[in-house]
């Protein structure tokens, strides 16, 4: 047990501090699956790998194991059939218990050096996370490789510079020199240590299970608890791959692995809500549904709640010099994975009178058309429509995009698109419908997934109002502004500040409102109802450990 | 609406924000109720400020007022007859909350400099401030200055510091530029703005109106919050003080002078529980019983509840170098106002073998007879008892010595003494009563007040151990270790780290368990049932806001 390690990474945390700070672009993976970065056999090496996990048993390096568990299907149609370990959770929180002293005692460094030497080495198993991502989420190979992999690695390492940050803002030690008038100085001596809260419970997605998950597991590792990481049934590879290479880390440098462990589950037989209520689990992270993130506010009490839920996102149209800009950027934000991030549009605000380009005045319906068009055109072409689209994950999303038909004027149906390697792939285009303003009942719900609503309002500030007040009370991740009105856009921005929503002005170019970059993008807000955390901010961090301090006179 | 205030201020909190890290001494109030320092009629003005105030209506600005409220008496043996407004709760939230924005949009310069102006403000009235703490609380007129005035306002400075330093910790814009290989790089301009959480509400307390208030008040209003106070009804003359001067400087600066507001009640009338549950109440700070700062933290789910309750604090006695040096600095902690602080050590653990010192081996029977015999001592010169003793703020607190003398060998009983100025003040010294360690539903309750149990145990690793585990299942915010043997030392300190609570460690000279100072001491690690906060740190800050984003690509 030595700062080794942080000494060999201290470079790269000293980058992210920077970086969190001036929130300039810094990246410490590259996202670009090269063979040139990654080395000439990466790519082959990592689907070889990924499918040798396939049809076999997972074994990981954690006490209480009691048999095997495992049922994920990739969305692309065929059964993984990998068998994790199933566990006593009695034995295995023991054990992760015993083990919280020694990690708590390793001290700040050490942790540190040890999260970052996990991040490296997850980053040298990029594109075998990339390919198990991408057959438990459905996401097309590039994508499940950049937010599965390097994306994922830097929200990991960015809530390992926060923690640090935070933990370093007490000096480890003073001496405390009182004046005492006439009198000699009080003088004390005292020490403040890091004390963990206890069982860390990282509760992982579908959609994103690499992504969701790596800024909790290093924030409450780095903070000294264990974590034990409960996947979404379906996509649980990925995050025992990590768990695998974790528990590699630790054992070498002295540490019991399973301070880092993996607790599968199978659909029929979900553990979830059982293991959240236990009186060990102190800290909670949860990304998934507003009802089971609901629920575990109001029912995980013994814990601190971290949740990332959903919203209804929306985009406001007021303006534009370009139409064709606009809406191109738009169809890209629409169809990436067909509209399975929570930082998908969902809500699209135009006046009803139309809208100002400098090409002249278009019309609702000719926006709602244009739309629909750059939809169709995009994905034209086969190969990009699979890449782009991936597929749908979830039969519940299908089942959504089938009952949203009938949830108003079908502008734009959901269409069946081929896979030319997988013929069972579940490939669909987005549903773009005609709402309402008035119709809350329909907008106002979240449709997870490629469906959209056009809605036509009395004039912006109409359209802003209704934005703010869905988010308010339903939650929001993205906001998306367009108008070429600097009064305009400064309304939007102080609506998205009374909604604590992160706004995107005027995207036409080769930024997208979905997206969101570590070190630079806070990720939800904890400010409406769609998250009550950050990705990544003070808070955070905060509840993850207490400063417990020692004094005694000077002699 | 300038900075000149925050430049003005600007030295007051660069100290601060050193101290906060260094931990080292740091002090912006003087805590001497000297006339060379606050003026030479100080004092007297303050002591014919706080007469002024009795058997008057106390006004303040702000709106909803609908009658008048008020029935505080002064445990020196008289009703303070002061009438403060009656509030219609939802005339006055309303407005509160209309005035968010503007005091969000002025900026943290701005919200930073009028809170050091309130803070300096609150400072010059520190006389006037100790004669109120003093007949509301019952403290003897220099704690009652000290902790109530200077010792307060520190208090709130720290906490100013803390926003502020988490307030800063993200730039306020930036360029963000990715490369895009071959491509331009992708330019976007961001902009970062702090967004309030919404109204926050302070819960006084009878004991230490204002030192315990001042953190939350000043954290919640540097971070954009309004703040609605509402003290115990008994105690509320120093935060209504507190409001009034908050509520100048702020109509001075061109703000809502109800940003900060009063929202008084009495003892038959409460109205705590049903304000805390309000939807626009986003946040409370509340200090005072284990009881209602549960059921805070269990029903007022709209919330974010930063509490400090009650604890059983804990003292082990192992080994000493000079028993007397040991007895006497005990006895100030047992005696200073009556043991009503939440820092005052309840439970003794003595080796039922008795302890080494360097004059040899002495019995526990005899260090509980050293004890006892201290606090006769000590209390023999009557102008120091009743200054040190101060008087008992509750008749809850007299009842519950009345009923300790039930509770085991009864080794010192407590006694009532004289106060030469207040003839019918309560002045009572501790009771200190042998308690067997196995009897845990006599020691593990917190009896509040001058009540101390000696306890024998089979030796010091039991003492850790029965301390640690009454700390985690009650909860303490201080414990005291003396021990000449370092590895007993080293044993307590992970003993506390364990139970994540402050310890000290023989303390013998001038400084006291029951001691906390700002800047340097945590109070409360918010690890333990005593607290889910703690004053301050990181995490008592961070959930008073969000972080809001814009992002449009840059030309």
């Amino acid at each position: 047990m030595t700062d080794a390690l942080f000494e060999q990474h201290k470079n790269t945390l000293n980058e992210a501090l920077k970086a969190i700070k001036s929130r300039e672009f810094y990246s410490a993976y590259p996202e670009v699956p090269s063979g040139k970065i990654y080395g000439q056999d990466a790519k082959a090496d990592g689907q070889k790998a990924f499918e040798n996990r396939l049809n076999k048993d997972f074994s990981l390096n954690q006490p209480g194991t009691v048999g095997d568990v495992g049922a994920e299907r990739s969305p692309y149609g065929f059964a993984l059939n990998v068998k994790y370990p199933k566990v006593d959770v009695d034995v295995l929180f023991g054990a992760m218990n015993e083990a919280m002293a020694s990690w708590r005692d390793a001290g700040i460094a050490v942790r540190t050096g040890i999260c970052l030497e996990i991040l490296k080495r997850l980053n040298e198993r990029s594109f075998e996370l990339g390919f198990s991502v991408m057959h438990t989420s459905g996401q097309g190979f590039v994508m499940a490789f950049q937010a599965g992999g390097p994306h994922a690695q830097d929200r990991g390492l960015e809530a390992v510079a926060y923690a640090y940050r935070a933990m370093r803002e007490t000096d480890d030690k003073t001496l405390w020199v009182k004046p005492q008038g006439k009198h000699q100085p009080l003088s004390v001596e005292k020490t403040y240590r890091v004390a963990p809260k206890g069982l860390s419970l990282a509760i992982g997605c579908a959609t994103f299970p690499t992504w969701n998950s790596y800024p909790g597991i290093f924030a409450s590792l780095m903070c000294g608890n264990p974590v034990v990481v409960k996947p979404h049934p379906n996509a649980i590879l990925p995050l025992a791959i990590t768990v695998e290479v974790a528990q590699q880390v630790l054992r070498e440098q002295g540490f019991a692995p399973h301070l880092v462990a993996l607790l599968a589950d199978e659909p029929e037989q979900p553990i979830a809500q059982t293991v959240a209520l236990r009186d060990e689990v102190k800290l909670i992270d949860f990304t998934g549904s507003n009802a089971f993130g609901t629920w575990l506010e109001q029912n995980a009490r013994q814990a601190r709640v971290y949740s990332e839920k959903a919203g209804v996102n929306a985009i406001v149209i007021d303006s534009c010099d370009n139409l064709k800009a606009v809406v191109n950027n738009l169809v890209f934000s629409l169809c990436l994975y067909s509209g399975q991030m929570c930082t998908t549009p969902q809500n699209l605000f135009i006046p009803q009178s139309g809208i100002t380009t400098a090409d002249g005045h278009v019309s609702f319906d000719d926006v709602a058309k244009a739309l629909a068009e750059g939809i169709e055109k995009f994905l034209s072409d086969p190969a990009r429509a699979a890449e782009v689209l991936g597929c749908i994950q979830s039969p519940d999303t299908l089942a959504r995009i089938e009952r949203a038909r009938a949830l108003g004027e079908v502008v734009l149906d959901s269409k069946a698109y081929g896979n030319e390697v997988f013929e069972q792939a579940k490939v669909y285009s987005p549903i773009l419908i005609k709402a309402d303003a008035q119709n809350e009942q329909v907008w106002m719900q979240e449709q997870f997934g490629p469906i959209a609503f056009l809605i036509a309002t009395q004039d912006t500030a109409h359209s802003l109002a209704l934005a703010k007040m869905a988010t308010q009370s339903k939650g929001a991740i993205t906001w998306g502004v367009y108008s070429t009105d600097e009064a305009v856009l400064s309304q939007a921005e102080n609506a998205a500040l009374d909604a604590c929503v992160a706004l995107s002005c005027n995207l036409t170019q080769g930024l997208f409102v979905n997206q969101s970059a570590a070190f630079s993008d806070f990720h939800g807000t904890g400010g409406n109802p769609a998250a009550s955390a950050s990705l990544t901010d003070g808070a955070f961090i905060a509840g993850r450990f207490s400063m417990v301090q020692s004094r005694r006179h000077s002699q």
